[in-house]
């Protein structure tokens, strides 16, 4: 698949500060990988993107990009995570076997580090391939779009440190990521974003995640829709980031809630990870890497929680 | 780190027949990797490991060894598995955003296809290092032992083919698989055990998993002690297979509950992976592969849920 | 509130055959309560009600009419039910105090012994009252129609034993109880039903719960559509039942599901009451009684759980 | 029962200042009730009870002590509340029935208005009866003392209002409730506490709920050894409050935690309820009433939530 000939199929929103206009357009679906498609941008993920990733571990070097689950980490809205351990189980047999398990309620695929797949985000309410919610979105689970059609994402990663290239630690809550950031960060780093990488934007917010988790809550530099639109145009599977949106919260324009959200997952297919640790990278700079992740095949489910790799 | 050097320092169980042993002798801590250790056989994995790993990635062909999780998988016991689809958030701004998430109850960490941490698994009362389960086994989660201590599985993996070197399909219900069996299924395969390696165990017994809940659940083929130790010699970190114990149940001596589970768990610090998909590793003869998993973050849990990786 | 005023203002389904009808008539909102009403035949109870079921309390019996909830009991669809103790918390101060609690995750107000609230059973998208679902029905709640709004509930209530009355211990499933079954019923027990009353159908079905949950899951002997009007007509607040549904299931009109349901709840404001334990009752004969129950104030819940009690 | 012939059986802790005895005294078991019993002073209500609660009926005015349950009440350390309306299920049928569920998880018995069963507190590893938690304290349930075995609480109950007594509108945090004030607030009443009642005190401190939930956790004004000693001497069933812990907290000796709740509950089978409203009862100058409670009989849990009735 070459990218050349899928520039002109790229989905441009031609006039962003016409906002409006990202809650109506229809000209989005059905997606470039068809109109039954599920699996959106993982279809770009091929043998020979596994193999470039491949070529990226020179020093077996793991890093680990997912958080911590815990009641005590910043939560999204009303959402809600609970562990407990019930009382031991057994003895059972001469040899005494006892056993501990663990009971958990949580909107698990949307807390903490999470992965965000086809079913969570609407343009009002249509989906990925114009998949009207009425006809998918079932108590039960999703009958479409479900987070277990995903399957594994191994392919090149990239890091882009905007807060680097900015010259902060911490870019400040409500701070656009500029499409100018992305290109001049990338060029900082010398490292480029190719068709079927995952890209993980390093902001250093995640720095106040546990130490103050109203303000992490309250607002997040993260990327803009020109700058997502930069994304689109790359083909890439994935955008990652250490905030909790990814995208820049309050959005500049006050009209628009999410519109990254909707350009890149129903409109482009294209996935979001949320609350990753991406702080190692940068320390290490560590700019390109194998990435290596799959969603929990949870059936019917939004998205995903997980420990995505990263490995040099 | 060699092997020889460290056989003498395995943890043998010297009279398996006298299965009470098993609940009481105490000479299994501190482990070999101090009294303070919490990842257990997870410190054999080195860069050399990851790159040993690497080097079978010759074809860029992706496994994914993880089960859906659902409510209508078999289940241990009185566990379960809740999963609803909330009604949809939205729409927000002019841009009409609508997104849904799930709300999921489960012992997350033990449904379905789960790693078992350190703190799963008791000799009576003591855990992994001779940990006392009244010091760190709390309501909110474990204080020692958690899975989050856990960090990136990144090594070698090897496939061993049971049922296929028995000539069947499945193994049956109760089938103890042998020292012999490993090494006669090895030799036949023609592939290694290593330090550091994870092996799985392919039985067939996955071919009921949805199939006939109730008789995947009533025993299962697995390996017994003996079979174990050979696994415990060889400095293995996991365990794993298609089935939801991986060892023989019901043992062949009925006195004896799992115990499998503690001379791998408590005794080595040797993980055990259930319910994985080994289905088609079989059916390709991948019986190398580089493995890629990493728990969930879980502070404080037994185990984890996962969508492990084989490579080649 | 003389009954004789009201009955040309009940809803009176003509062609019960025209089944189609059910779902599509409007004729049923605003309710007789107007249109900002949440309460239903909750209205119905006053003072003077409390002080009729004060003066049925003769000899100080009390009878519970809740079912033991547990996770071995029969649920409807996919529900679930889990309760797990964790680990002890304390020992805390000199005193050492010890303590547990449990943590429960359940459908709780749609599960065992279980109150059906107005906000519970829809005609098409419209509840009581013509709320529109897509107007109340969120995700951490609905926003009218929660089973907050009802308020106590005690009154006179009436145990009708159609089981005897067709002189068998278990009408058999899918059996529809008739107009004709309850007054039959109600004359052989020289007891009348009353403006305001709570009403209880004994069908003996509750004597399969915990002995073959999968009969009695798969039928249900119960109110037919004339019956049911029958009550609606007498003004009653509640009706409730030892079976799973208080309805006849299936329905004889194979076309219809639940309409009973709709009739009493959305239609009328007539609250259900299932999977109550009336066998004591009945073998006490005790066809009139004191009624007390409060819904949990669950915010936005759409039932109860509960353990209403009848006294004498 | 006459309460003249218990009286010497009353377990009176001698040196209330010499707490360390709270913990480690054993003459509190068996109870008055035999060694086997699991309802403590439950037993202690008669039909005679019933019907001096009948008489107190005498205006037909209902009074709901309970709160609503919702993610914003105040909640105990890291105790949740979690409810979720799924998507809509149906249309079903030609009738188009539709119905909503809600989801909850919580720790359901210990949460918002609550009622403390036998199980829940103990002195040490010993709970009403002399009960070991290690024998009946299980995963999936106590198997004794589960709040299943209450049964129906239908009897006088008495509110106590210390806030008018003390000429205040709310006590303050940490307000320890004496003797004195518990007669001296009966003898301003004119109202006096029989065996087998049950006994409401009014602090006031429920004006912070839901206003202030930071400080109506962080302390509570609530009954004192002394005073709880003279409700057991009392002989009465149930002490509830409108604070979070009935007893005051912190304890004036700072090496007590929940001492009350020892000396209620497992010393003296004596339930506790907590956060009620009573504020209509002190508004209404409402002392004497009947009272009608039955808590949800939820296998094996330490508590139930209610909305408990009290009627005058």
């Amino acid at each position: 698949m070459r990218s050349s000939k899928l520039v002109s199929a790229v989905v441009v929103i031609g006039a962003v500060a016409a906002g409006v206009a990202l809650g109506q357009a229809n000209n989005w679906y059905p997606s470039r990988w068809g109109a039954a498609d599920q699996r959106g941008a993982a279809n770009r993920i091929t043998a020979a993107k596994v193999l470039e990733a491949k070529n990226l571990m020179t020093r077996g070097t793991v890093y680990q990009l997912g958080r911590v689950y815990e009641a005590a980490m910043p939560l999204f809205g009303t959402r809600h995570f609970s562990l407990r351990i019930p009382q031991t189980y057994g003895p059972l047999g001469t040899n005494r076997t006892m056993y501990h398990d663990e009971v958990v309620s949580a909107e698990i695929g949307q807390v903490g580090t999470q992965f965000d797949g086809l079913g969570h985000i609407g343009v009002g309410d249509l989906f990925y391939n114009g998949n009207d919610r009425g006809e998918f979105s079932k108590p039960d689970g999703l009958t479409k779009l479900g987070v277990e059609n995903v399957g594994a994402l191994v392919t090149r990663g990239v890091l882009v440190d905007v807060a680097a290239f900015k010259g902060v630690a911490r870019l400040d809550g409500g701070y656009e990521i500029t499409r100018a950031d992305l290109t001049g960060a990338l060029e900082r780093q010398r490292t480029e974003v190719r068709a079927g990488d995952i890209v993980l934007v390093h902001t250093g917010w995640g720095s106040l995640w546990g130490v103050d988790n109203a303000a992490f809550n309250a607002a997040a530099p993260g990327v803009g829709l020109e700058a997502a639109e930069y994304l689109v145009e790359r083909e890439v599977v994935l955008v990652g980031s250490d905030t909790w949106a990814t995208e820049v919260v309050p959005n500049p324009n006050p009209d628009l809630q999410f519109p990254v959200h909707q350009l890149l997952i129903p409109r482009n297919g294209i996935y979001i990870f949320e609350n990753l640790l991406t702080e190692e990278l940068a320390r290490d700079r560590v700019y390109e890497f194998a990435f290596f992740f799959a969603p929990l095949k949870l059936k019917g489910a939004t998205g995903s929680p997980g420990n995505p790799l990263a490995i040099r």
